[in-house]
C-alpha cells in the first residue's frame, strides 16, 4: 500500500507544487512585476502550466491515481484525493489538444474585441468574436457533458458537484422572493453616504485595512497584503497567502471592504488542516464555498451595526477628524446604501444577486442556443429593468460590463450567488453556537475564526460544496437562510 | 534546417523559462515571503529544479543540441548556443543521481555545522562536515575533470574555459606586485572617515540610492530595486531585473556602493541583446564578467574623485546639513579608506585581492588534497599575516567568515578578482574612446553605458571570459592595467 500511494503522492505534490508557483507567477505580475517584464512572465507562465498539464494527461498519472484508488483502507481524505486527481485529470484528458488551443486562441481574440468594443461603445464589434467563442464553449460543454446538460460541464469547473436542476430552480425561487424586496428597499427613502466620500489619505486608509486584518485574525506570519488595480486574493500554499486591496481616496469604503472580503478568502486558504498540504484537496470544495467566506465577513461581519459599533472609534484614530459627525447606526447605512445601478461591481448586497442572476439565466440561454450572441443586448436590458428598475444608457452599462465571458468563463457568475447563499446559511448555523454580534461589538475575532476554522476551513476540499453544507448547517442548501438575513437587516435599516 | 534548429530552440526557450521561473521564486524568498511560507517556497524551488533537471538530461535533449550543432550555416551566436547548451548538459550528465542526492545532503548538513561551529566559535565543530564535503568535491571533480584538473573541472562552473594553468601565475604575479604596494597604503596615515558615520535616515539614503540607479542608467521599466539582508541581483528576465540594497544608518557608504554594485550587475542583465533572449547564452560568459560590471561602477565610477564632485551636491539634499562641512577631495578619500582587517565583506578596493588570493590558494591546495582540512585555521591565519599584516583572533575572524565553501561553492572566489582584473582592463579601452572622469564630473551616463552595452552587455555569453576581453581590450586578460589603475588612484589619494 504505501508504495503505491506514495507514488501518487509524489505527483498530487509535483502538481500543487507547480500550482504554488503559478501563484506566485500571477501574484507578482498584478503586484511587483516591473512594466517591461509582462512579456517575460507570458512566457514563464505557459511553460509552468504546459508542464503541469503534461503531467496531468501523462498516462502514468492515470495508472497511479487508479491503482491509489483501489486500495483498501483509505481515509476520508484519501478517498477524496483520488477523486479529485480523477476528475481534474478526466477533464483535461476529454479536451483535445487541438481544442484546448483553439480555445485559448479565441479567448485572447475575444478579449481584444472586448476592449476595442468598449473603447468603440459598440456591441457589433463585439459580437462576432464572442459568436464564435461561444460555438466552441457549445464544442467544449459537449465534449465534458457525460450524462449531464451542458450547463452542467461548464458549472463542473466551478462547482463541483452541482447541477442545473438543482441550481437553476433554486435560484428561480431566489428571484422570485427577492424582486419584490429589492423594489420596497429601493423605493425607500435613502441615506446619507457623503460621510463616505470625505476625501481620506491612501496610507491613513491602508494603515486602518492593516489594523483590521490583523484584528480578524489574518496571519501575518503566514500571509502579506499589498496593492494592485484588482483586489485578490492569491499566494502559494496555506502557509504563504497573499491578498491585495486597493484604496479609493474619494470612497472610504473601496479599501475596507476589498480588505475585508479578501481577508475571508485569505484566512480560508491559511486554515486548510497542515495534513491536506500540496494534495488535490487542498482548498475550497467550490468557488461557490470560497466565496461564502470572503462574503461573511465582508457582508455579515463587516456591514453590521455592531462592527461600526466596535470600529468607529478605531476608525476615528486612523482618520482623525473625518467621522466625529456620525454615529455607527449612520455608519452602517452609509456602508449598506442601495441603489438602482447598473454595474454589478459597485452594486449593493441587496440587488447584487439579481445582477448575477439575469446573467445566470442568459448564460444557460446562450449554452442551450435558446438566445443568439446577437439579441444578448436587448436580452439584458430587459432583465436590468424587470429585476432592478434601470434601463442601461449603452452596452458599457449594459452586457459589455464585465470581462468573464471574453475569458471564456461560463458557469461563474453563479457562484457568486451560491456565496451569498452558503454564507448565510453558514451565519445561521454559527449562531446556534456563538453570539456573533456581541463578540463582533466587543472586537473578539477569534471565536468566529476559530468556528470557521474547525467546520469550513480544516476539511478543505474533501467534502463537495453541498455535503459540506449539509454536515456544518445540518441541511441541504436553500435560500431561506439568506432571504431572512436579508430581510431582517433591511427592514431594520430602512425602518420597513 | 528549421525544424531541427526550432526543436532545438523549444527546448532552450523551456529551460530559460525554467530558470526565469527559479529567479522569481529566489527574489521573493529574499524580499517578500512571509516567514512561514519558506517551508513552501523550499517545495516550490525543489520540484522546479528537479523538472529542469530532467529537462537538461533527457536523452532527446542531448540528441536535439547534436542535430543542431550538425547543421550548416549556423551563425556565431547559434554555435555559442550549441556549445553553452551541451556545456551545462554534459555536466549534469556527468554526475550520478546518487552523487547529486548525497552532495545535496552533505552541502546541507555542512551549512548547519558551520552556524553552529560560528555560535560556538570552534573550528572543530566545523572540521567534521567539511572534511566530508571536501571528500565529495574531490570525487566530483574526478568525475568531470575530463583531461584537465580537478581545480579545472570546479572552476568550469563559474569561468568557462578557464584553466588552473592559466589562471594560477597570473594570480601568482598579481599577489608578487600587490603584496608590497597594499602594506605601503595601509601604513600611510589614514583619511578621517567619520562624515560616513553620522547617522543617516533609512528613508533619505534609500531615496539618494533611487536617485543614482536612475542617473546610471538602471531600466525601470524592466526593473526594480527592493530590500533585503543581503544585496544581491536576481529577477526572470532581461525584461525584468530585480536588484536589492540595504541601509545601514550609521554608515552612509553601505546602501549607496550596494546599489551602484548591483546596478552595474543590473544593466549587464537587461542590455543582452533580445536575439539572445532564452537561450543558453543569454548571460554573463562567466562570473567574473558578471562581477567585472559590479565593479566597474562601484570602484572605478563609484569611488572616483568625479563621482564626488558630481554627486556631493546632489547627495547634500537628500540628507540635508550633514555633507555640508566636507569637499569632493575628503568623500573620496573617505569611501577609500583602507584598513588591516580580517573580512573580506568590509575590506577595501586595495587589500580585497588578497583576501581572494588567500581563498583561492588554500583551496586548490584543498582539491589537491595538499593541505588537510584540520590544518586549515593555521595555514589561513599565516597568510592574513603574510599579505595583509592581521592576524585573526578567532576562527570567526578567519576561516569560518564566508559561507561559500560550506555550500560547495570552490573555484567562486577568484571569479571576484578576475572581476577586478576585467573591469580595469574593460575601463583603460574604455579610456581609448571616452573621457570618462570627464562624463562622470558631468553626470553623463549614458555614453559609458552605452560603450559597455555595445561591446559587453549585448553579445551575452556568445564568446569566452577571455575571448570577449581579447575582442573588447585587443589583448588576453593581464594583471597590468588593474595594477596600473590601482596605483596611480591611491598614490594620489595617500599623496605616495
Amino acid at each position: 500500500m504505501s508504495d503505491t500511494w506514495s507514488a501518487f503522492e509524489a505527483r498530487m505534490n509535483e502538481l500543487s507544487d507547480l500550482g504554488g508557483v503559478m501563484g506566485l507567477l500571477g501574484w507578482d505580475e498584478q503586484t511587483m512585476c516591473p512594466p517591461g517584464g509582462r512579456g517575460a512572465r507570458a512566457h514563464h507562465g505557459a511553460t509552468i502550466a504546459t508542464i503541469a498539464h503534461q503531467r496531468v494527461v501523462d498516462p502514468a498519472y492515470g495508472e497511479a491515481i487508479e491503482a491509489a484508488g483501489s486500495l483498501p483502507d483509505l481515509t476520508v481524505a484519501q478517498h477524496a484525493m483520488v477523486r479529485e486527481a480523477r476528475r481534474s485529470r478526466d477533464k483535461a484528458t476529454k479536451l483535445p489538444e487541438s481544442f484546448v488551443r483553439a480555445m485559448a486562441e479565441q479567448r485572447s481574440a475575444t478579449n481584444q474585441a472586448w476592449e476595442h468594443a468598449r473603447a468603440t461603445k459598440s456591441f457589433a464589434d463585439y459580437e462576432p468574436a464572442l459568436k464564435k467563442l461561444m460555438r466552441l464553449k457549445v464544442e467544449e460543454a459537449d465534449h465534458l457533458k457525460g450524462d449531464g446538460t451542458r450547463y452542467d460541464a461548464l458549472l463542473d469547473d466551478f462547482e463541483p458537484g452541482m447541477r442545473l436542476e438543482r441550481l437553476q430552480p433554486l435560484l428561480e425561487s431566489l428571484r422570485d422572493r427577492l424582486v419584490p424586496f429589492a423594489q420596497r428597499v429601493l423605493d425607500a427613502p435613502q441615506p446619507d453616504t457623503s460621510v463616505l466620500s470625505q476625501g481620506f489619505a491612501t496610507e491613513d486608509q491602508y494603515a486602518f485595512s492593516l489594523r483590521v486584518l490583523s484584528d480578524l485574525g489574518f496571519d501575518f506570519e503566514h500571509g502579506r497584503q499589498d496593492l494592485s488595480t484588482h483586489p485578490f486574493t492569491g499566494g502559494t500554499a496555506p502557509s504563504d497567502v497573499r491578498l491585495t486591496t486597493r484604496v479609493w481616496e474619494d470612497w472610504l469604503p473601496a479599501c475596507l471592504y476589498a480588505t475585508v472580503h479578501e481577508c475571508g478568502h485569505g484566512m480560508y486558504e491559511q486554515g486548510h488542516a497542515p495534513e491536506l498540504w500540496r494534495t488535490s484537496v487542498c482548498g475550497a470544495p467550490s468557488l461557490g464555498l470560497h466565496e461564502s467566506q470572503s462574503r461573511f465577513y465582508e457582508n455579515v461581519i463587516g456591514r453590521s451595526l455592531p462592527f461600526w459599533e466596535h470600529y468607529l472609534p478605531v476608525a476615528r484614530e486612523f482618520v482623525p477628524g473625518k467621522l466625529d459627525g456620525v454615529d455607527a447606526e449612520a455608519m452602517v447605512r452609509a456602508v449598506c446604501a442601495v441603489g438602482r445601478t447598473p454595474i454589478r461591481v459597485e452594486s449593493d448586497e441587496v440587488t447584487y444577486n439579481l445582477h448575477i442572476l439575469l446573467r445566470f439565466e442568459l448564460e444557460v440561454e446562450l449554452i442551450e442556443e435558446r438566445v443568439a450572441v446577437a439579441d444578448l443586448p436587448e436580452a439584458w436590458n430587459a432583465r436590468m429593468e424587470q429585476y432592478i428598475g434601470y434601463t442601461p444608457k449603452d452596452d458599457l452599462e449594459g452586457v459589455m460590463q464585465d470581462v468573464h465571458w471574453s475569458e471564456g468563463l461560463f458557469g461563474y457568475f453563479p457562484t457568486y450567488t451560491l456565496g451569498n447563499l452558503y454564507s448565510a446559511a453558514i451565519r445561521e448555523a454559527m449562531a446556534r453556537d456563538l453570539s456573533i454580534d456581541d463578540h463582533v461589538r466587543a472586537g473578539e475575532f477569534a471565536p468566529i475564526l476559530g468556528w470557521l476554522r474547525d467546520k469550513v476551513h480544516a476539511v478543505g476540499a474533501v467534502p463537495l460544496g453541498e455535503q459540506l453544507m449539509i454536515d456544518v448547517t445540518g441541511k441541504p442548501l436553500q435560500i431561506d437562510s439568506f432571504m431572512n438575513y436579508l430581510e431582517t437587516k433591511y427592514n431594520a435599516l430602512y425602518n420597513l
